[in-house]
């Protein structure tokens, strides 16, 4: 048997896992990252999902623990190599049916809903769903009985002893199946840092309540569509203290729907507002939830803040709040936003505050350590992290061995663990990596070099020299020309640019009669002249690309 | 008299601020920032002086209120436009002198030494340097008496009760100028949005004992080199916990021979480690305390994370510490210096751990408040801070205005306050902005132009159609070449490129011949067309200059 980490180990999001029992393979997970700023004009970024496509005949399942980006916004390009049924809890696939449908792949999906409790027989994989708490409703661990023994896999998780919905952690059968013994855990690492327990989403509510007490004016909550416990509460409250609601933003609007559909978000008769009425209501009888909460530029709460929104506007004695955690990468974007909303005289609320504004979906290192016991695996992969966050939690677990813990191994994305009757130890590796992807149609690839010349690009523009040379003579006949941007400003550059048409005419009249005859050879000759000459003159570094012209 | 904030008002870092009454200017500090990721190829930001360029025969003097590159940092671009006295404290202007050693102008720069206490007259201000306690030694708030009144411009601070060197903020001064009557308070908002009060300097004591109480191998802490309190503290408990101490980094050497050289540093004999003895020394024998806390790539931290330092290394069992403030934006770099150290087998601690490992030099909420009360200004003028903290400074104080404050102002860089004998209102706004400098030298400025150029290249790079045409004929008489890169991989855009050739072409043949005369025109339709060719076929935006040769 094999575990695979395709993405999300190592690394903080699109999580994804394969586990290979002979020709079988289950995939737990597909998700997708944001791109770092270095990899410019990426979009987005998925698993390279090619150890899946060369042992396609093998995979037999898709299967999903939540409807987060970062487990299921891969799963539209899986799909697109690889067909395979998926499975997941209803809210997860209605999710997943709205990524299908933008990319026209929804007719040919086959989506099979499961619900916790429920078990399914897939090749040689006894699968059963456990339910567990998160920021998202309708969340499952898996538990994968194999020939081997029992895998569990958490998927994301906090334990919320009092979860708005009532619906509890399923520990009980966690503990069942910890009692009858369990070949392997692979469990969240996210919060491993954070000593103690992770407050219930309960605990969001005094700030909630005092926001609806206190606001003068509108009032304005952003926080993530896919919240629904945290809609819910706001939803609540405003029925409470008699204000409208209003859902602002393309996924809010979206993902309410599926949530009220599927009942899993109550809607009092008449509270809800359209958005185009938002203005025209008294101000202090409006609750707007609006989406967007990372400064998204394109994002309904970042144009509300820059007040280029078609609907809401911002006006002073407003009060703004972020429930919603700050995404590390994305503070600045966000910062600005409170600022713009500061500076329409917005009372703007946002961050570490007491008591808490939001609260975390994940669960903290003393939830971790109530798993690992109550679980009590053989071995112990941690997953979902960055290195730092796998290490910690691997130590972590390693000071609860009482109970016979064989083994922790910290593995990262690619790397394997190779399970059989003897005991687990690291297994080649395969191949991972990430996929960058523009504008977010399934084939717009970007690949590394390109997005490495960006990057050459974007430190200092780029200078061409132009060499016209007469095909009949091999001579250039005119000065040679150079066209540059990015590099310094028009009047600044004049003068060098000048001196380097005389760099790449020397550059040509020293070569020798053989190296004009060879184009390739006369491009290197004059790139490295002219980038010597620049770096002495300009300090800067210039993508520089000669162009020889025939003529 | 005008109050001009020429920086750091609406933005973070590079602070500066010019006081005029008359035809007298007073600047206080001159900082720098350090760029946003979309200023690319930036080094480093400072603001625009041209304001007082243009009065330049009306500036007395430069008063620095301490050493942090937030204040000092633009000193050097400063005095380069403009000869002008500067005052500052022994440490605050060593750490100048560094800076303009490095830019060949120390000999013609006029630096005095101030210390607290002292008073100084300047055309019609009276100064007098009021010690204040912060992250950095010898840090002053300034008094400047004016005809119209008294105005105290506090630099940073905190209220520190128990500073390690048991310098005491001097609240007597400041409460003396309060009773006498002031006019208007310039302070400080950075830690605005923090509840009660920040922890005292010593308040990391405990847990960096813990770390020398428990450290199994050597002990790696990153700090500010500036932060010679926290310097102070770790040579203390290394000389108690027998570990010798070296000293990594440029700046860290630097700043801890200046700082020992002016007696603020206390190294008990025989400590010191040379950088090049530490990996010959007895592991659990060894602290060596590293510049470069926030991931900065070519700093010592960061090189000794990916194992390219030349005097240490990390290995399994070493403890690393973060033992500074992580800067919004920087977030993303230093978690990946982390996951380095993590990945050597070091065990990493950072962040809000409890007790903390750092603890801010700026003021929290009660501090602003009692500042506030002290000084019971009659006007009031957030400083330091984004506009979202200067808001809620303003709003603080708002709430406090018992003792009869008039009015507060919250300003951003470039907008003016005017305080005459009838009162204080807002002015005529000056000519503000940043000035963005690459590789630190003081004449590479990067112009808007270039970094928008910059951002358009990073996003989807460049293609540039050359088209040669015969000066005799006016006519092309190749097809015209195209080239490009940072677009797509070149089997992906052969094709597409071959396309656009056609696109050129025909863009060339359906032109009039009063069109084909006029080259602007040529190169602007050829833009235009290739533009709509390129989006519509690929989804991208690439920079587009035609190029015109004439043969």
């Amino acid at each position: 048997m094999q575990i695979i980490p395709l993405g999300g180990l190592g690394e903080f999001g699109m999580n994804s896992m394969a586990i290979r029992y002979g020709d079988d393979i289950l995939v737990l997970d597909a998700g997708m990252m944001f791109p770092d700023a270095e990899l410019l004009g990426v979009d987005i970024v998925t698993p390279d999902f090619s150890y899946l496509q060369e042992n396609a005949a093998c995979v037999r399942a898709l299967i999903l623990t939540h409807g987060h980006e970062d487990h299921i916004g891969g799963v539209p390009f899986l799909l697109s190599e690889l067909d395979v049924p998926v499975y997941g809890t209803p809210f997860t696939l209605a999710l997943v049916e709205r990524r299908l449908e933008e990319h026209q792949m929804l007719d040919r999906a086959r989506l099979n809903r499961v619900k916790p409790g429920q078990k399914l027989e897939i090749g040689p994989f006894s699968i059963e769903f456990i339910h567990v708490t998160h920021s998202i409703v309708q969340c499952v661990a898996v538990a994968i009985t194999t020939p081997l023994g029992v895998i569990i896999h958490t998927g994301d998780f906090k334990v919320d002893p009092t979860p708005t919905d009532n619906e509890l952690f399923d520990l009980h059968t966690l503990a069942a199946y910890g009692k009858r013994g369990v070949l392997l855990l692979l469990s969240d690492s996210t919060n491993v840092d954070r000593p103690g327990y992770t407050e219930s989403e309960r605990a969001v509510a005094p700030r909630l309540e005092d926001l609806f007490v206190r606001a003068p004016r509108r009032l304005v909550i952003a926080c993530f569509s896919s919240s629904i416990h945290r809609l819910q509460q706001i939803i609540d409250l405003a029925d409470e203290y008699g204000r409208k609601v209003a859902f602002i933003g393309r996924s809010m609007l979206a993902t309410t729907e599926i949530a009220h559909d599927l009942g899993l978000l109550t809607i009092p008769n008449g509270i809800l507002l359209r958005p185009q009425d938002v203005m025209q209501s008294v101000p202090n009888k409006v609750v707007a939830i609006v989406s967007g909460t990372q400064g998204e530029p394109m994002s309904a709460m970042s144009r509300v803040a820059v007040d280029n929104h078609k609907s809401l506007s911002i006006e002073p004695g407003d009060t703004v709040a972020l429930s919603a955690r700050i995404i590390p990468g994305n503070e600045k974007a966000i910062y600005r936003m409170m600022n713009h909303l500061a500076r329409r005289g917005a009372d703007v609320i946002y961050g570490s505050t007491n008591p808490p504004i939001h609260v975390s979906g994940h669960g903290s290192s003393e939830e971790l350590r109530l798993v690992l016991n109550l679980v009590r695996p053989k071995y112990f992969v941690p997953i979902h992290g960055e290195y730092r966050q796998l290490a910690k939690h691997a130590q972590l677990a390693q000071h609860l061995s009482h109970w016979g813990l064989e083994g922790t191994f910290v593995l990262e994305s690619g790397e394997t663990l190779e399970i059989d009757a003897a005991g687990a130890r690291k297994g080649a590796p395969v191949t991972v990596g990430r996929v960058c992807i523009d504008s977010g149609t399934l084939d717009e690839v970007v690949e590394d070099m390109v997005i490495r010349d960006r990057r050459h690009l974007s430190e200092d523009g780029f200078v061409l020299p132009i060499i016209a040379i007469n095909k009949h003579t091999g001579r250039s006949e005119t000065l040679p020309e150079i066209v540059s941007r990015g590099f310094m400003s028009m009047e600044e550059s004049s003068e060098v640019l000048s001196e380097a048409r005389q760099v790449v005419l020397r550059t040509l009249e020293s070569s020798t009669a053989e190296e004009r005859g060879d184009w390739g050879v006369m491009q290197e000759k004059i790139r490295a002249d002219l980038k010597r000459f620049l770096l002495k003159q300009t300090s800067r570094r210039p993508l520089i690309m000669p162009v020889i012209l025939e003529i």
